[in-house]
């Protein structure tokens, strides 16, 4: 570092275009950064940074909203490691992704860009592609960093949010992936939190982010997201992106004492760190387009979700007479606007890979009526025994930038069902969107759902072997499709407004608040069918250490053909009066069986899994006593059931003044000391149990006043015996 | 004040006892306080606080849960007056009462105490009593100050609530009672504020109390919630109640300059105030003890409400056969325990009052099952025509100092009603409970049910009156009755745990939950039945000022006998999707009609009835634009609507380099200087809808980063132009 000058220091805390790190001379080369957590963006010639569309074509794998939805970490790696390897062929040293960020709401314009409403799944799933990015020694970037649960106002908005829920939903997932993969850099996102700016936030980027979890790598900006250079270099943001033309600020401020450049420094000496470590990245002439189309066919195979199957309508039979009817199956939609938007190598549609079957558009994609598309497809269904009736979002409907304000399909493809299925008996609906779609209204028009999301370029064939049955569907809702808007536990406080966004519904995010509120639901989380069945059995939990267990089950296929199943690990705590989430998704395993065929799933267990984050003690709180494993095939379907037992952390808050009657005597020391100074006082009227639980409620200092000896010299003398120190 | 000592007007800042405050010599008498919302409750001799049965015999009128449910502030004034008159007569200066916090959940013990889920319905009624207690020269003391809505740990729990919520919700009620009923005392409540114990909130006892709502007053503690003298005494509390012998520390804090003397003067000179206000007070030997009883069951009969009568079952005719089943029915609960508990001057039951009818009791009030019981019920109700069966929450179920756990009726009452409805057609259950019960599971098996909370010592006689047709009810629902406790809003977030509450609903209590979100309940706000009918014609609403309506509205009663209607006035607002409570209750008259009468009814409404809390600019505001005023007989009947705009408070945000690419484009002025300097730039391509509104979100001065012209120099110049400064 000795060897910089502060300029060029100051010089690399910014990009020197919007895509690469700043170089100084033959020693620092500089870094190219490419947005792409589902495919490379890497843009051709320095353009601005809206001119979303222009990039060389690279692999556009499924976008996590699908990919999540596949349940399989070793998948996520591996498209990880495909990325990877497109990178280094593109010349990129650091990839723009994965995004973890929590699907707070259906609305969030952005969510086809996240994993999951639950923080595990993201944090396992966000973890299995940083691995596989950096497997070819490509850095990733997790973002964004933290709580960006919206588009609306994202550069400016407070995301109003108490710790506790920040600490169970919001960021287990970033922390996960710090601790266990080691991400290279992270992106800090645009929005406050609590009022401070991410990129200036001191206790998100350094307190929490490094001294707690123990991050060595760089922080960088969300594209524009600095306000204050000088303040985010003193929070820890390492790297402005794109550049401002502001690193002067930083040397002045240097300059005039106001910046210890030992801060500096360390913003530096971390780009130069990730130089060194992306200088021994792989490299390669380009990448086998083939392979990695026929990893983003099986990846976006694994990730449909059957939603229903009435009559096991699917898959197709030979034979079958099969109308093919909607837009989106010529026209897929397969990834979502704005900074992931890549230009794919090529594009499978449905339609095609089924093999041109009758076809009818029936709808228009810019929702305008058209009542002679309708006719078409009224025609074609009529003459077919199975319609497959592909509905789904428009571009326009969803993207980074803005949310969505409505979670229907666009009412002129509603319309086409309900005539469609007038006149065919068997209606398959196949969905393409990136954000859920309620399915409350129309679902009875429809035998069987495949949920396809967006499946990357290769949906389309992806989504004929499913239909065919050439492979069982496998894919898992990895968020709720609520029956309503208004069902959702965030709908009355999103997006918010007056610069402030609430998370008045805390912790109970998703399943954690229809589930514990046993509220309906269309589909829970965890949900989705498979051509075959599954069971569970020979449930076997255990305690193998001090708050350390062990889960193993055994599942079975008792179908007749070759499926998965996703075995789901939920830990639950039943109580009369709910005081946190009924159950948490702590574990979850795919499972690929043959028929009759069975295998045992282990799942570990620690203290941490059924631990809540205490505000009182700035930390995590285990209580001691019972709690309940759960295995089973989705949220709401819970095959079997054990009764653990933690010993808890064995914290007991220290009695004091403001400590209850009650509190005293529960506590073994203190009830003694308690009930020893108070014989022969007149004492309480243990008759009115009423009047008892009043009192049982009040502080012993309080009781000074009521004049039964308690005074407050004895209260004192009384905390100070029981702390042993009177 | 150059009089006293430092030690005197010390001493005048804390009792001199449990209920009086501290006299000095002849000059300063003490006065007498006594517990009192809906009753006196003055201490024969001086006891300790917790002794709450012993008091001498006063008129136990209907408590605030009934009283509210009249919906008749005239009503409330009369009832005031009469505890004025005993105050007088049992030589009491200030009675503490009323209660008017919200209820933000069913659960909290002290419902019984308080009015309403409603905060206008709340600050009416309340202020009726204020001035009916305050019109013979008593004090009252409104309490408790403020967001004390639960009893759990209330001594110190944070309740932890948005500004708006707070302003919207929770401090309406007070004041509206501080404006307009000039309370003598405000009582501070024992609980944590956003952190900070009311009893220390300079926030709330000085900058909101007296800066803003102007309260001239004296803010004495609730009885123990004072946890540190000086901090209190700077915060705004003038009075300790009851003593704890700590004015030194008020003493030493002067003298070591800690608290500036000034501080202790405004303290002392209000409690000298409030003794030279009740100094003219009336003063009377005792009171007619038939008038106030009459009074009380005038109070009890406006109060119940008559939530279902099918098949006309009530009134009961001429001639029918009755059984009475229910130890309630003789052994009435009335009223709810803790600091409110009175001792009635006499106590009517129903059994009585309907001239002693078949009876069985049917259960024990302990809950325990009792087959006996339950056999005699069903042969007295199989000998009946109609069977009225009085069920309820037993005296333990619900009190001050504890929270309820759950919303259902007794097991054993439940289970007895079924049995009950088996061999008696027609089932009318008379209801007795301080909180809200839940109907759901049992409702089907009754014809008629009528709420009677509970009703003070004329209850009995004031149930016989409805039951019988004497009178016909309405009251009406001053809350929702939920479906099922997991539907209240506030259900996941109550009552907290770890030392803090969060108020995650945030403004969506009660029917500002249900309704926004169009979610089923089983009887709305607003909600009761009489024995006869109401129509609504010609509304007329218009503007009759700046931001001032008035609407009219005539009602008639259209059914064959005498009746009160309740016409209540709603504010709405229809949103898309909705940023604010879909509606809210901006005003009731309660009118009480021959057959075929009509009368016109009036409303005024201000700007302040549509505005909201703006947090930014730590004010109200008002939005221009269209609303829509409703009214209706329930929150969920809702008979005529018309529209009014209001032309907004003018405020424009100015704008600056954070504000929004659409915002700027929405300003008169902004749009034209961005449009003249962007002439010729590259621009965005409008053909693509989603990266425009992309781009409308954000901030200009991020454009600075993409290239368009739009430097931070020039973002600079624009603002400056706009703002006329440049």
């Amino acid at each position: 570092m000795t060897d910089l000058t502060l300029e060029e220091k100051a010089s690399l805390t910014s990009g020197s275009d919007t895509w690469h790190t700043t170089p100084i001379g033959e020693a620092v080369p500089a870094l190219t950064l490419s947005d792409g957590p589902h495919g490379l963006r890497r843009q051709a010639e320095r353009g601005d940074a809206l001119g979303l569309g222009n990039s060389v074509p690279a692999t556009c794998f499924p976008p996590a909203v699908a990919l999540g939805s596949s349940w399989d970490a070793h998948l996520a790696h591996r498209v990880g490691a495909a990325l990877a390897r497109e990178a280094c062929a593109l010349g990129v040293d650091v990839v723009l992704g994965p995004g973890v960020n929590i699907k707070r709401s259906p609305l969030c314009g952005r969510n086809f860009e996240y994993f999951s409403e639950d923080p595990h799944l993201t944090g396992v799933m966000g973890a299995a592609v940083v691995t596989g990015i950096q497997s070819l020694g490509v850095g990733a970037c997790v973002k964004h960093f933290a709580v960006n649960n919206q588009e609306t106002d994202r550069m400016r908005v407070s995301a109003d949010v108490d710790e506790q829920s920040l600490r169970e939903i919001y960021l287990p997932a970033f922390e996960r992936i710090v601790r266990e993969a080691k991400p290279y850099t992270v992106m800090c996102s645009y929005n406050r939190i609590n009022g401070v700016h991410a990129s200036q936030n001191r206790w998100l980027l350094t307190e929490v982010l490094r001294e707690e979890w123990g991050f060595d790598g760089l922080v960088m900006s969300d594209w524009g997201a600095v306000n204050d250079r000088v303040a985010a270099l003193e929070a820890g943001l390492d790297l402005e992106m794109p550049p401002t033309g502001t690193d002067e600020e930083i040397v002045e401020a240097v300059r005039s004492g106001r910046l210890p450049e030992a801060v500096l420094d360390l913003a530096a000496g971390r780009l130069l760190e990730l130089v060194r470590r992306v200088e021994g990245r792989a490299s390669f002439e380009g990448w086998d387009l083939d392979a990695h189309h026929e990893l983003a066919r099986e990846a976006a195979r694994a990730s449909a979700v059957l939603l229903k199957n009435d009559g096991d309508v699917l898959p197709l039979r030979q034979g079958q007479r099969v109308a093919v009817v909607g837009e989106l199956a010529r026209t897929p939609r397969y990834q979502g606007g704005g900074s992931s938007h890549v230009v794919p190598t090529r594009l499978d549609n449905a339609w095609e890979a089924l093999g041109r079957p009758a076809f009818a558009a029936g709808y228009r994609l810019d929702g305008q009526p058209d009542a002679g598309l309708s006719r078409e497809a009224v025609a074609a269904a009529s003459e077919a025994d199975v319609t497959l009736v592909f509905l789904g979002l428009p571009e326009a409907a969803e993207s980074e930038g803005f949310d969505r304000t409505t979670i229907e399909l666009p009412a002129v493809q509603v319309a086409l069902l309900r005539e469609v299925a007038e006149v065919c008996p068997k209606i398959v609906v196949v969905l393409a969107n990136g954000g859920v779609v309620s399915v409350a209204e129309w679902q009875e028009h429809a035998s069987a759902i495949l949920e396809g999301w967006l499946l990357g370029q290769a949906g389309g064939s992806a989504l004929a072997d499913l239909l065919t049955g050439a492979h069982s569907p496998s894919g898992r809702l990895t968020e709720t499709i609520p029956n309503r808007l208004a069902d959702v536990p965030s709908h009355l406080h999103f997006p918010g407004g007056d610069g402030h966004v609430r998370y008045g519904e805390g912790r109970y995010v998703g399943y954690r608040h229809y589930d514990t509120l046993d509220a309906d639901v269309a589909y829970p989380f965890g949900h989705g069918l498979t051509y075959s069945r599954f069971t569970y059995s020979d449930l076997d939990a255990r305690e193998t250490g001090s708050d350390e267990w062990s889960v193993e089950v055994t599942v079975t296929n008792t179908g007749e053909r070759f499926a998965h199943e996703v075995v789901q690990l939920y830990v639950a705590f039943d109580e009369e009066r709910p005081s946190r989430p009924r159950h948490e998704l702590r574990g979850f395993a795919k499972v690929g069986l043959e028929p009759g065929d069975s295998e045992r799933v282990r799942f570990a267990l620690t203290g941490r899994d059924i631990a809540q984050w205490s505000v009182s003690r700035k930390g995590w709180r285990i209580d001691a006593g019972a709690f309940t494993v759960e295995v089973g095939a989705s949220s709401r379907d819970i095959r079997l059931r054990a009764e653990l037992t933690s010993g808890g952390d064995g914290y007991a808050a220290p009695l004091d003044r403001m400590s209850t009657l009650g509190e005293w005597l529960a506590h073994p020391e203190g009830s003694r000391a308690l009930k020893q100074l108070l014989q022969g006082a007149p004492g309480l009227d243990r008759t009115d149990p009423a009047l008892l639980r009043l009192a049982m409620g009040i502080p012993l200092a309080k009781f000074a006043t009521f004049g039964i000896g308690l005074t407050s010299e004895v209260v004192d003398g009384l905390v100070a015996a029981v702390r042993g120190d009177g």
